[in-house]
């Protein structure tokens, strides 16, 4: 007789009454009452009551002493459950199975969490039990939801005629951002692969090569240091198109964002977002990632105060600073304390200098620096902060464009101190128009602010060498409620602009070649236009199945040390595996 | 006006006649005939004929400086081809594109190939332009069909509640079978990660997670010396089961094959494979992969011989050697030099010691070692061979197991050399049973044949520490057409197996727990029995594909060296970023 398993823990219903079945499960739950003993078997498609009485004793004592997470399969019969009983909640809530025979596969010690929903386990016990708390209902909810999204998308580019074609793991060092994780080589002595922070090169040669439109659902490795929402390696959905210009790529992958939510979520968003050009969103915003899920805009008020009487405004924009003001409304008659408070973030968390605040209550204005403002600039500075009475205007100044980028951040805190973010709201926008190179203080070289294959606007190349800060690049970003979840551009696909670009980055001629020779002289074999974008996986997942980190969507996180807590890698190897990769660990230097 | 692309150059019929299109693509090649010229356009999705004709003499004269590979946009008119020049072999054969307008994207130097089928260039220049011999159409073909294929296998998966789970790249080293890849931890001095060789032991974790059912199509990753038909990263297609037995997982698996053959190839194969023993394939056919497009099953005549005149036969046997044969139906009258020639191979590729033959022929046999035999033992020989007049026996004496497998290969030279192969079937076979363990004479211990998780029989396992060579393994591979293309096991579930088996492996509790403990553990708190399969996606499409070599149906292979031609990886890394992983280049030996 076999015990294959007839049915899952989550399928039977009263229209199986009477049936024969085998279920294999997780003890969940066992209550005794009386003679009865009931056990909730559960497994990954839900929960089945089963049922044990007393006229097979040998299966009654059994059953008496199971305990939760025993493993075990069982043969019965489906009846309904007594009225009082039904659980309506459940698909398997009209009925119980009545047990007459059972195996037990595997039995459980205690587990040093409870597997359900909602457990306040701290992380570290949960990182190194996880095969424990990938059993909870809510991490098995996100490893399917990814699974399958994953699979929406995969389809929807299958459906558009795109390949997915798998490019390398071991692949060329060439640290140009993020540090490279690096593999050493047994055959090739002293030499080193990198593991990829994307497959940017080769999906662009994929285009030189005629692929056209290529998509790949890719572990990238970036070896940095970790903040909370980091992982040494993600995922990304990366994309790479021929003989395409900007709107071709949002209009797919708008579609594609559509088809997603619609999907998996049931949810309707506006296949055609907004878009924002950088300078708008940083002026506007104080990020290049607005959340647009509400709005308090930051208004530059510097004209109205650069000639009043607070010594701080008329120097800071003689200086050519700026100074910005959000208006939070119907905040007006916020109490000092909280706006001490409040000031107390403005310098800590979002690190301005200080924080200036105007209340509007009464048809009066009063504001922290009044002393030094006559009433009618209070009132132009009101007025240029679309305050009205009753609302509260808070003010930063300081140098451009880190000012600006304080007020976003104080924005922010605003917006979740306030609760003025409509958290029902899926607010995409794609940012555009990025500057192709920032300077860099440390370093005293340009870097490109995307990467350094990105075209600069065609109208703007003239002054790669004469000014560059001012050349745009043909980059987007894809943000939904004030996260990044996807990023790409339109590429270089002429060696010379390629050539120039490098040297603009302070790329010499031999280190070009040494590094990208390969893709300078692809480009010279008839290389098509052609762009593309990568999406954060984890993060649009995150988001998705409302996870507040992306270790709740990760099968198997890294802590923030980059380690695995449940079979503590990394870890220490021979030194005969180090013997045959030609490498030995460096003293540490003494303290 | 819009120069994106209206159309592939792979879709225009005579349907679309009259109408303004814009292609975009490679220019494949340029005839001038008269006044008029015409090109084929190229991209991925096929070839369409162009013309200029003299009227635009700007245009005509731009047309004239195309050369191969230049990629091009062209707008133009669907006109119908001269009834002479219609091409029915090609979609687009009926028509042309009159152009009216160009722009060159791209020019090209000469390729150092050209871009066609069926070229004769020599490898290594393949690979250093790989953008480029990725543009022929066999590669173009090979790579969407893997790009097709792995995405019915995914879909086939989620049609049956798999989950797609992610498991890490950057893992714990547990060399046990294959060298690891090792990638140095910056956050961790003197530890390491290493890539998987298989995620064997995290999908064994997903099932004591209750994730019931996984796939995964992944990398993975082993640091071997290259044979030719390896790479040292590759493709598996990663499967594990709660809750089955072997015969769930073979019926699931030959669902897939033929949904896959049936799909892409548009071939029939009947989904119930026959399955063999290990040792019956070996004693049958010489390997754990038999090769059934061909009988010539090897025969055991030992009993015949061991009493004969011939001594080598004698002591073989009375050592416990074999003497086996096979027969090569209708070469009873092969000459002396072809049967040298086999000899020949039967020494230096099979590895025998020597070859003896028998030839079947008028009535008469005749045998190389014939004087020391009688009549009625060649007779007996040729009969337990299944000779009949006519036909050829081959035979080989040895010791057991060593004399199966060169008579295996033996058999495979024969297979070839005769024509024997019926290259239109396509032969599945399971192959189960094998030995849970093999004895190393080398480090004087035993390896699991498989892995270390794999199940004993459970009739065997009281043999575990008293005889570890008898008890067999609930593991099993699947061959086609003689090529391993799959392999699996029924896992050890229970924690004191798993002890148990650890030892007669040779590990001790403290590696054990040191390398594994995180899965002892698991084991603890509930695990379901489980099993699964890993399959090799390279080399199932090389066989769909009908592609020579791995290397032809991955996008960016390695070289035997495990080097990468195109971007000279792995290359020489800063010293800056070694010190920073905390490792030294070792001084290499001096010679």
């Amino acid at each position: 007789m076999s015990w294959n398993r007839t049915h899952t823990c989550g399928e039977l219903t009263s229209d199986d009454k009477g049936e024969e079945v085998v279920l294999n499960g997780w003890v969940s739950t066992r209550r005794d009452l009386g003679g009865l003993i009931f056990i909730d078997l559960r497994d990954r498609y839900g929960i089945t009551q089963i049922r044990f009485d007393e006229t097979n004793s040998k299966l009654h004592s059994m059953a008496e002493n199971l305990r939760s997470e025993y493993v075990i399969g069982v043969r019965g019969t489906v009846i309904n459950r007594s009225k009082e009983t039904i659980n309506p909640n459940m698909k398997t809530g009209e009925i119980e199975v009545d047990v007459s025979d059972m195996q037990i596969y595997s039995r459980a010690e205690t587990t040093p969490f409870e597997i359900k929903e909602d457990i306040s386990t701290n992380e570290e016990i949960r990182m190194r039990y996880r095969y424990l708390d990938l059993r909870r209902p809510d991490l098995q909810k996100n490893m399917l939801l990814r699974s399958q999204v994953t699979q929406t998308v995969r389809n929807f580019y299958h459906d558009r005629q795109f390949a997915e074609i798998e490019t390398p793991v071991l692949m060329k060092s060439t640290p140009e951002g993020a540090r490279d994780y690096l593999v050493p080589s047994r055959v090739n002595p002293g030499k080193f692969f990198a593991l990829p922070q994307s497959p940017q090169t080769y999906k662009q040669i994929l285009m030189v090569a005629g692929m056209d439109r290529y998509f790949q659902i890719v572990k990238c490795f970036r070896d940095e240091d970790l903040r909370a929402d980091r992982q040494p390696e993600f995922t990304q959905i990366d994309v790479e198109m021929s003989f395409v210009d900007e709107g071709e790529i949002f209009s797919i992958h708008e579609k594609l964002m559509k088809t997603i939510w619609k999907k998996h979520l049931n949810t309707d968003i506006d296949a055609s977002f907004p878009r924002m050009t950088y300078r708008e969103a940083l002026e506007t915003y104080g990020t290049d990632k607005p959340d647009l899920r509400f709005g308090v805009p930051i208004h530059d008020i510097s004209d109205v105060v650069k000639d009043s009487g607070f010594k701080i405004f008329n120097t800071t924009v003689q200086k050519g600073g700026r100074v910005v003001s959000i208006t939070v409304p119907g905040e007006g008659t916020l109490g000092r304390g909280a706006l001490d408070r409040l000031t107390d973030k403005a310098v800590s968390q979002a690190g301005a200098a200080g924080m200036i605040f105007m209340r509007l209550d009464g048809g009066e204005i009063t504001c922290s620096v009044g002393k030094f403002l006559d009433d009618e600039t209070m009132q132009k500075m009101a007025d240029e902060s679309g305050a009205k009475d009753g609302d509260l205007v808070l003010i930063l100044a300081g140098p451009a464009p880190d000012v600006y980028k304080q007020m976003g951040s104080l924005r922010l805190i605003v917006g979740n101190d306030f609760n003025l973010i409509n958290r029902s709201l899926l607010k995409f926008l794609w940012v555009t128009d990025f500057p192709l190179v920032e300077w860099s203080k440390e370093d005293k070289r340009y870097y490109a602010l995307h990467h350094p294959f990105t075209a600069p606007r065609p109208e703007d190349i003239d002054k790669l060498e004469s000014d560059p800060e001012q050349v745009n690049a043909r980059a987007y970003d894809l943000v939904l409620n004030g996260n990044e979840i996807g990023g790409g551009s339109i590429r270089i696909h002429d060696h010379e602009v390629q050539r120039r670009v490098f040297r603009v980055l302070g790329i010499d001629e031999e280190e070009a070649d040494e590094k990208f020779g390969f893709l300078l002289d692809a480009f010279k074999y008839g290389a098509p236009p052609h762009g593309g974008i990568a999406l954060g996986l984890d993060r649009m997942i995150m988001l998705m199945a409302g996870a507040n980190s992306l270790r709740d969507v990760i099968a198997f996180p890294k802590n923030q040390k980059a380690q695995s807590l449940m079979d503590n890698s990394p870890s220490e190897v021979d030194e005969k595996q180090l013997k045959e990769l030609h490498i030995a660990l460096r003293k540490p230097a003494p303290d």
